[in-house]
């Protein structure tokens, strides 16, 4: 069998009541990835080293350094050395937008933080998209059986981009940010329509998570932990409907209920 | 009953086998944290509301921007606003090294995140401490027992530092970087020595975690959940000793076996 390069055997030692015994365990793999945007090295991301393109194209979309995958000119993985050299449309402005983003002076008013969110707002997120209750336990179930490497280490998060019941792209990762870039990545290259999907997810909902959600335009964030109280107004502001604890056969809606369709089932 | 200014009431539809109702609901509180460093914006932390001026501390700690309190010139926080402003000695000179750190251009030799191992690397921690199986469980337990927000909200992350068998500090946060980092920032105001103590977290240890215990020089780190393999490798170079799984009456080791006293308690 070829060894999973996800995974990585180590000699441990486990105590246990009885006693205590070496034995070897297989751990998550985790490698730090560095970004070089337009010959500049820009950012060193720690991650599980599978689909490192699609995880840097994510990362750049959703710090807004790119807005379709045709502003990326050439993308180049050496895996051996962890550096993904990306060269994108118009990049001296890119690389600037960053810097200011990061490190502009406060004005006492408002903070970069602040404006990101300001210029959301004038931008939620507009869909038509209704949802069944079996559909979002069907899609977290789903979730949970593909999830075969945290079974096995515990050490993982999982996100996955669904339509109906059924699950269109699905990750791992050691971060629960990097498993949704990683979806927004290959949503990206694969030029699919969000405004109809529903994105799914292991980790808890923070505001960075909802954020990244509202910047794709995807609808409907499910999680099968606990949301923050700022992610959820922010999914009120934003016009996203957000779901949390989704467990066996239940869960708890957080904002927008009307995209959910809890009785149709029952009416059919 | 004062209100728990970490926790906020939210009205939520809960969807069960049964049916579907509205109630209210507490969740965790997010809000953000801008630090301005020398009255420059220098970074927005999303973060709970509780100690934010030891996460200021404890942040700019572990990246290397001060090293003692004594660093710290003034400190303020704008709680309304969710403002940290911090005074550092040699100001100008912070802020270069940080912009260095993050947009540094590289050679395609060793990036920046090497080069901050490297300079870890030629300083091991060195600690006699020896701790026990009873210790390790017995701060696990009392981290459980003591993280009473946790199983209100299911949302947080908590971080303790222990001796022998007693917490001195503890923290909880959506975070788990910032729970480290708070419980650093404490330890740096009391001047704590660290070399005899125990990091104990409910969080997964990637490298960013390890590198923050091995900063602070805290020989032994101990997690609920699981270790990645750069983890463990850096643990092994870093002369820490990492403990995972730690749960019920089992861990497991994953470096510096030495520190750990498995069987005194049966030869007592």
């Amino acid at each position: 069998m070829k060894p999973d390069p996800r995974l990585e055997e180590r000699r441990i030692m486990r105590v246990e009541q009885e006693g205590a015994k070496v034995m070897p365990d297989m751990v998550v793999r985790e490698v730090p990835l560095t970004i070089y945007l337009n010959g500049q090295e820009f950012v060193t991301l720690l991650c599980t080293p599978e689909l490192l393109d699609m995880l840097a194209v994510g990362f750049l979309r959703s710090e807004g350094l790119i807005g379709t995958y045709r502003d990326i000119i050439s993308l180049r993985v050496d895996r051996e050395r962890g550096f993904v050299f990306v060269e994108t449309e118009g990049g001296r402005l890119a690389e600037k937008l960053y810097g200011k983003r990061t490190i502009t002076s406060g004005c006492g008013k408002g903070t970069v933080f602040f404006s990101v969110l300001d210029s959301l707002q004038s931008n939620p997120v507009e869909s038509s998209l209704k949802v069944s209750r079996d559909e979002i336990l069907g899609l977290m179930r789903d979730l949970q059986e593909k999830a075969r490497l945290f079974k096995l280490t515990g050490g993982l998060h999982s996100a996955a981009l669904g339509k109906r019941d059924s699950v269109l792209y699905f990750c791992e990762d050691i971060g629960r940010h990097n498993a949704v870039d990683k979806i927004a990545g290959l949503c990206l290259r694969d030029g699919v329509e969000l405004v109809d999907k529903i994105l799914v997810t292991s980790g808890r909902i923070s505001s960075e998570i909802l954020v990244k959600s509202a910047k794709l335009g995807i609808p409907v964030l499910v999680s099968r932990s606990a949301p923050t109280s700022l992610s959820i107004d922010l999914a009120e502001k934003l016009g996203l409907t957000l779901v949390g604890f989704a467990r066996g056969r239940r869960f708890n809606i957080y904002s927008r209920l009307d995209r959910i369709l809890l009785w149709e089932e029952e009416q059919q």
